[in-house]
């Protein structure tokens, strides 16, 4: 059992207006010095069994196809935690 | 310059439906042997100047009080890329 991270931020050349609602509100709030903020998801998955290539071949696609907009979204994909099973 | 990242994910008590409809979604879409998902927020936050312990303490202090909401979500506070400035 091993955990793997999707993180699916929108691409730099689209706007995020939610990055920049917080970005505008922290020096309101007392923050300063932050130049920029990007809001984005974070999916952990669970995969059962180790995750090799194939693995990790087919958990890409599913982000690909499920968790990220790739006309709009980058992904990264990462390997977090290895259990035993796994290499 | 450099970007801090700060993930937000729900408390592992806290039920996670958004992370349930992806994981259920799963099998009929074709992938199998993912046993759990859960879906939370990440925020790139661009940094002037160093990132110093003073300006780590004073990131964690804008999570915990605006980006996560502690009573239901867990935050980590993370140094992705610093740039010459910085140590």
């Amino acid at each position: 059992m091993a955990r793997v991270v999707v993180d699916v931020m929108l691409k730099p050349e689209i706007l995020d207006p939610q990055g920049q609602a917080v970005q505008r509100a922290l020096p309101r709030l007392g923050f300063e010095g932050i130049s920029d903020v990007r809001q984005g998801k974070r999916f952990e998955l669970e995969v059962d069994g180790p995750v090799d290539e194939a693995a990790l071949a087919r958990i890409h696609e599913l982000a690909e196809s499920f968790l990220a907009n790739t006309v709009i979204e980058d992904f990264t994909v990462k390997v977090e935690e290895v259990a035993e099973a796994a290499k």
